[in-house]
């Protein structure tokens, strides 16, 4: 429906799925995933549902930014933060106007969609509502690495249906750092070596495998290193030297 | 392969998933399901297979609702009809001429999706087979609820993967009833509030909410309603004042 | 994000999904459900992606079938050669040129949809990369039934997910034995008719019905005929006369 509404405001415009499987009301790993992919989206206009709060007092927003020709819009509740942010500093911020309509549990397709089908269009996101602060708005960039002598404090921000744990750590980093690493993490400490694809770990090794998003995940070939690991999001990971 | 059966027949028409997501053979799931979104689908041709009586002697139709600027094409076995119903009356129907193909299992594919594209791209339906009459269809419109002085009798259409329990009751017949309401399903009652929005029920509370389609359902904060109080479509629902 | 790779290359060329229901790393079932729906997805280029070989040294390919018009982009693995021998006879092949990225490990994205876009929009396959024999290419065909006097060997190629065992016997051998026949399959026999759809089946019937690719399926009627009969992938079936 959401797609009828956007074709019938913006004919022609194409309009691409990024992922429908974010876990009902998950903001955070809707912010991620949109964080994840945001770099091959741009540019473009950007829209995002992930809304445990719809109904209530929370702002409709669109954020621009304009270096990467990209308009997030969304709810403003912490989901697109992280992808503006990675796409550059942010250029502009406007509280979409609400009209009100009758049961309005479904702001994707009476408030975002046409929001977002408009400026598709060429109009210009102040129009659609009130200029506000962008640092009036919720939700903050993905946190870095933190990047020692000899070792880099990093955090498991992901797990992927295979098991594999993504971390905060870029790969033009990890490569300071001499091979063998220790890894600690959960707990536990593995001796391991960073490589470019899952296939190049042996049976049952834990490693750090550089991933399609240019970020380092720990992995393992054919099983779930989370799984082996115990790693799970939020957890604190070491990667020293030695 | 529907969807390139499609390109191939109306180049550059654009064609909208609405759900893959109806229980295989669920002829009632699916005609719901069309009944709800088909305001927001029209105008344009609408397909739609749910289809276990496939290869049988049941017809394929197309249905045009001229007001609505809609015609619905599919198997007539009662998807159709709710969706049409709601658009507006019934001006023509069409019982589409069947060419014969090896394995004629796959009639979205050999049938359905052909007649679509030709209608969006401007034939006549009347061209594509035998005119029938509407009172000919199979199904039925979605019963309206009935409402009596000072109460409701509605009936649980639908629930949601959320456990939504969804009501044939217009929020517009709703209102007129004084709030608080008692609410009575599956040989409970509870008193309950009509809210705009999920997460004005405190946690625990069964409530009626307003949903996106302008319909009450039986609901909680974040929990499944449906379990909670037992609905399960079908089910008569008693909402009355005080 | 593999479709707006190809949205950016390729502006205005439709883009449909087949599938993405193909379980992981399992290059058997991708060949196979690619190969059921080659011949209406040609004539265009068709992008496939199964590969767990990701980042070693399998070559990626476009394989060229100009009979049908298809040009065939994907993993060197297997998962390409069923559709394209389906499709024709193979005119030509080509080792898809590796621009090393960071993180090299999803192809589908980096390589393969930036390859079948430039195809797409008419780029020589020949300009992609280095000519490699057709010979060379990893995978075979479809085995076909073997036909003898009064009886074929077949195999199971596949079950879908409502339990159809999918034979490699096309109908217009199958119909060439008298009704009834004799089905071997799992250590058991059933006298089996031939039907044209799954409810010309008594309740707990077993028959042959042909599918909508012109194909026999050991089916049975609104339950998986795989379960009743402990067919499976790759088991050899033997269907006589009498």
């Amino acid at each position: 429906v959401v797609h009828r509404v956007i074709a019938g405001l913006a004919p022609g415009v194409p309009v691409i799925d990024v992922t429908h499987l974010i876990p009902r009301q998950d903001v955070r790993k809707g912010a991620l995933a949109l964080w994840r992919s945001a770099p091959w989206l741009a540019p473009g206009v950007i829209l995002a549902v992930v809304d445990p709060g719809v109904g209530t007092s929370r702002r409709a927003v669109a954020v621009e930014v304009r270096q990467a020709g990209a308009v997030l819009v969304g709810p403003d509740n912490g989901l697109l933060l992280p992808a503006a942010h990675r796409l550059g500093p942010i250029t502009g911020a406007v509280a979409l106007a609400h009209h009100p309509v009758v049961g309005a549990t479904f702001a994707g397709r009476d408030l975002f969609a046409p929001a977002a089908a408009q400026i598709a269009t060429g109009v210009d996101p102040r129009a659609l509502g009130e200029v506000v602060e962008a640092a009036s708005l919720v939700g903050e960039p993905v946190p870095d690495a933190e990047l020692l002598e000899g070792r880099a404090r990093a955090e498991v921000l992901w797990v992927d249906r295979f098991g594999n744990a993504q971390l905060n750590l870029e790969w033009k980093d990890a490569e300071t750092l001499a091979t063998p690493m220790t890894l600690e993490v959960a707990d536990s400490s593995y001796v391991v070596r960073c490589v470019w694809a899952y296939e190049d770990l042996e049976p049952g090794e834990i490693g750090l495998v550089v991933d399609s998003y240019g970020l380092m995940s720990i992995s393992a070939n054919r099983e779930s290193a989370s799984a082996i690991t115990g790693a799970v999001v939020g957890d604190t990971v070491w990667v020293s030297q030695g």
